[in-house]
């Protein structure tokens, strides 16, 4: 089934201790979209400048992923310049040049409407809202947010979080929406806000689901679920593995007839594998020289890395 | 199966967010001697003063534990005074008073002879090495260490290292013992300095083990397994959480005939269960009031928490 997603496509200038990389293609929306792509058909809603050539494009078309909600505008792509020293944690952004991003006003294509999933990449709340709005009969919406909208457009969000199934925010941001230091805390009322689960990321230490009742797709009866990151010995890259981890999870769900409480449980190790892959290199390349096949072994890995035989 | 614990017994004074308390029994024997003992005989190996009452004795004996090890000397218990602020991860020191403990030289009863599993608990890597020599013939030998001893006594820390079996330590302590700021080459590091394998504690993330080679009892095959840490609502005193887990997963693994990499990995989870029973209440109250059926039910929590049935 199809996912649209909707956010930012977009140039990175990286530097990071294992290297740097000038302008290369990435974005919220890129990260998910070529994530997702290796589990189901995959939709981008974005806005691109003139520096957005036929082979950025290619690398989208190449996971079949359909750019046809992609607007071309005159001006440059959305660029973000940052830096991670050693605590690959944190990124330290140097600048950010908004470009064709400011004036974005997203028109869904008519081809799109039939989307099942939506996912709400980290962009403007409004943004975010209007989108939503626009596709009233989607079957789940999953959405990101950070904490610049969270301190400074708390109404905007809290029409987005109203309305979502599913959130996905790292620990400092559901500490910060929660307005409590433990997480179990601010996780329940960040669902009191609205979303029916949180995923929370925790970086090199995995991720946990908290479930706010059973009403859930799938009816989870659990109250949390925690899945690993694998260990690793270099991370080259810690850019867009949020968004990656987001698509192999969304994906994942999207690709199954039915959502059940199990699905959601794998669709959170393939969250991980997707996450641990995109690290490895610098911007898009992982993502775009992996196959299926390694996918599926990596996910082998997890299990055996959390899982023991049952006696 | 016996094991013998070395390590401090000692009064603690603590504040956390959630309350304070004033001398109440601590000290890393005396928490891991409280959660081993659900799985198994547990002999200590300590000093205290004329402060340390039949009534603290009798917290004991009411586990089973065998204190004939415990010296008493005239003078007071080693003495810890620390609070916990909103970052419940971080102990801040307040004072500490060796008292007894200064001149504590460890004497091993000959009724402790026989105990086929060791557990070092962290103090000065000098005593800690006494204690491995005197017990040549036990089977397996698990050590905790810390920062103090790290950067400041090396060379006796390095005669334990060769002789240890697994050694249980915190990111921090791993990253600063392997002098590497990525955990998995950290482990590396620390496992070609004598340990078999490496647990390393993340606090509210869980735990992760490293496997150094094949040679390690059980013949563990993967290179890392990871165990969750469930997520709490409230830790009222983190205090002694971490000897709790190395108490649960060194006394599961003792109550077992043979140590199998299935075995292993149950272990950890044992370990985590511990350290989460521990932390709900202020010192040793959790551990005194704790039944076994609480542990069992506890461990299928955790095995929910990460687990997804195979397909």
């Amino acid at each position: 089934m199809s996912i649209l997603v909707v956010g930012s496509v977009a140039f990175d200038s990286i530097r990071t201790p294992s290297g740097a990389v000038d302008r290369c293609l990435g974005g919220a929306a890129t990260h998910f979209a070529l994530a997702a792509s290796f589990f189901t058909q995959v939709r981008v809603l974005g806005v691109v400048g003139e520096d957005f050539t036929a082979e950025h494009e290619a690398i989208f078309h190449a996971r079949g992923i359909d750019t046809n909600g992609i607007e071309r505008v005159a001006g440059n792509c959305f660029h973000w310049t940052g830096e991670y020293r050693e605590n690959l944690n944190e990124a330290h952004t140097l600048r950010t040049d908004l470009n064709v991003f400011e004036h974005f006003q997203p028109k869904i294509p008519d081809a799109y409407q039939d989307s099942e999933f939506l996912f709400l990449a980290n962009i403007d709340p409004v943004l975010q809202h209007q989108v939503r709005r626009q596709m009233p009969r989607v079957r789940m919406v999953c959405g990101d947010t950070m904490n610049y909208w969270i301190t400074g457009h708390q109404q905007g969000l809290a029409r987005v979080l109203r309305d979502l199934d599913v959130l996905l925010i790292n620990d400092g941001e559901a500490k910060l929406l929660g307005e409590e230091a433990n997480l179990v805390r601010a996780a329940e009322r960040i669902m009191r806000m609205g979303p029916k689960a949180l995923i929370v990321k925790h970086g090199e230490y995995g991720a946990t689901a908290f479930f706010g009742d059973h009403s859930f797709p799938g009816g989870v009866r659990n109250r949390f679920f925690r899945a690993p990151a694998l260990p690793l010995a270099e991370v080259v890259d810690p850019t867009g593995a949020g968004d990656s981890f987001a698509g192999g999870f969304f994906g994942y769900l999207a690709s199954q007839p039915e959502i059940t409480p199990g699905q959601f449980k794998r669709a959170m190790f393939y969250g991980g594998v997707m996450g641990s892959f995109a690290v490895e290199r610098f911007g898009t390349e992982r993502m775009q020289a992996l196959s299926r096949e390694e996918i599926d072994q990596r996910f082998a890995s997890f299990q055996e890395l959390s899982h023991f035989d049952a006696e």
